[in-house]
């Protein structure tokens, strides 16, 4: 059922804490040099050295709101859409509200939603559902760290992912054409332990389970996440342009999440897209979860690649395992 | 603005683990007899034995979807609203279904909320804004574990706590008169530390700070909080009521998070209210969390002390520091 809910991004904010490029990750762990731009095609990225997930954030956040011309008080609601977190309590956005400007000033609620790298779209999502005349502006904002759960024996994930963060201002206008043209995320609950960091929550507690490696770093099962993706994303897309007056691949743009070279490039075969049509930002950010995609719109709407009245499908896979999509006319 | 957005609770399920009785808590942790009652009024709690936040979860979702004569496949929406987990990743909710009966059959998204204590009256105000003719039905589960994050030598956390998980299908239906009178919430900055738990994500990793009861034990400035309580909870009250057309006095019923004895105290001790009118579970499941709201109004409805058609307000403060409020009509 496509439903058009009003949803106008009015602006976004970025901040990225100190760039890294593969050759220094490679000498950092023994990695052979050139490793990482062959296998996870990532050049450079961004790691924290004294930022936290909350400061990022807030950077984000306020550089988002200076761009939109609005202050804080011109905000409903604060949501925080990650996957990682500075405090397992209290939630990140009362963290990210704190560092704000003027966080301290106003009283916006703050409330974190978690669908791991799913969470912007997830958050887009929920925002258009919430948006009306009671609830006109969302301030999203999606930071992540994730190179303190790494494995560096683990040469694969320790050269794809980075960090940073992305804010989105998000309005209720329903007299313009920015709108939500369909959106959909289904759990395929099979593939729940693919992707993981087993230790640190109540499941392998501290306490019990003192720091380990392997136990306390990001896992994923490349082989089978991509076979999980191949089997269900077509299908997925299917769905979600069954309505659709037009094709995916007469979509002005696509921003996949940068999970993986190799995810990308399995997406992108599977169909007829036109060079420059999926927007990518692996390559010099890596994969930063759920960063990741407000990241990549947030350079294409600052570099023109992507204009007002265009339509713009943000997707991709999650832990969970999930896939999810929102289809928008920016 | 008060809007009357229909939302029928239409059922709910619980799951408590094994009780564990004030009495074996003090023995256990050198506690003098009879300090938990007179102290933090709680005369029992449950606390986990082999159980997970998924496992508690996905039973209280069970029995929740039963008693509402419906399947998972009726489901748009899992939201799993509370501020503990399995893991770090991925979120909770995917935890929660893949432990549920038909899980792997169906792929109902699977969503975190995070709003700490809060997260249940979130989650309630989130749904009954998403709730229509594209989300019919969600499925809110609130599944919490504090007895591993206790400091055993702080006897006023360890003896509040305890474990537990309630799930409510909501549902849209406009024919009804079910629905939500109004809500509210906000997020006091200055509170932000008030209440903690610092170690264990990336604010201080694991893997630079080994385990340590006081850096991974949850903190709470009691003293602190109450204050801001007292400052703020009768204006954010007020301001909830101002447009209703009757007073929290005449409400047929108050749930109150059960956050403390003296929290309680406090705040019933601002009103006129009559014996019975603030139900009360922090005898028998001390402070759950997210989870102490639903479960307490589970309890209440099985007993028949909330009926349809009675207006019931769920209310409380959370880590963050936030206040937060939804009144329904049941």
């Amino acid at each position: 059922m496509i439903t058009n809910r009003p949803l106008k991004i009015e602006a976004m904010g970025t901040y990225l804490p100190k760039m890294k490029t593969s050759s220094e990750i490679e000498a950092q762990f023994g990695i052979p040099q050139g490793w990482s731009e062959k296998y996870s095609g990532v050049q450079q990225r961004h790691h924290v050295t004294t930022e936290s997930n909350g400061l990022m954030g807030a950077k984000a956040a306020d550089s988002a709101l200076k761009k939109a011309g609005l202050k804080l008080s011109d905000i409903d609601l604060l949501l925080c859409a990650g996957g990682t977190f500075d405090y397992p309590l209290p939630n990140q956005a009362s963290i990210v509200k704190k560092e704000m400007k003027d966080g301290e000033k106003y009283e916006v609620p703050a409330i974190d939603l978690d669908a791991t790298c799913l969470s912007f779209v997830a958050a887009l999502d929920f925002a258009s559902r919430m948006l009306g005349p009671q609830m006109q502006r969302i301030l999203i904002v999606s930071t992540e760290t994730a190179s303190k759960g790494l494995n560096p024996s683990n040469w694969e994930t320790t050269t794809l992912f980075g960090d940073g963060a992305a804010a989105a201002v998000v309005s209720y206008d329903p007299s313009g054409d920015s709108h939500v043209i369909h959106s959909l995320q289904k759990t395929y609950s099979k593939g729940v332990y693919e992707a993981m960091i087993r230790g640190g929550g109540n499941a392998y507690f501290f306490k019990d389970h003192p720091y380990d490696q392997e136990l306390h770093s990001f896992h994923m099962a490349g082989k089978n996440l991509l076979r999980l993706a191949k089997k269900h994303v077509p299908k997925f897309l299917q769905e979600m342009y069954a309505e659709i007056p037009f094709s995916i691949e007469e979509t002005d743009a696509i921003i996949p999440h940068q999970a993986s070279k190799m995810g990308i490039h399995i997406f992108t075969s599977m169909y007829d897209f036109k060079p420059n049509q999926v927007k990518r930002s692996l390559e010099r950010y890596g994969n930063c979860i759920a960063a990741s995609i407000p990241l990549t719109l947030a350079d294409c709407i600052a570099s023109g690649e992507i204009k007002r009245g265009d339509t713009c499908l943000l997707s991709g896979t999650s832990a969970g395992f999930s896939i999810g999509g929102i289809l928008i006319k920016y």
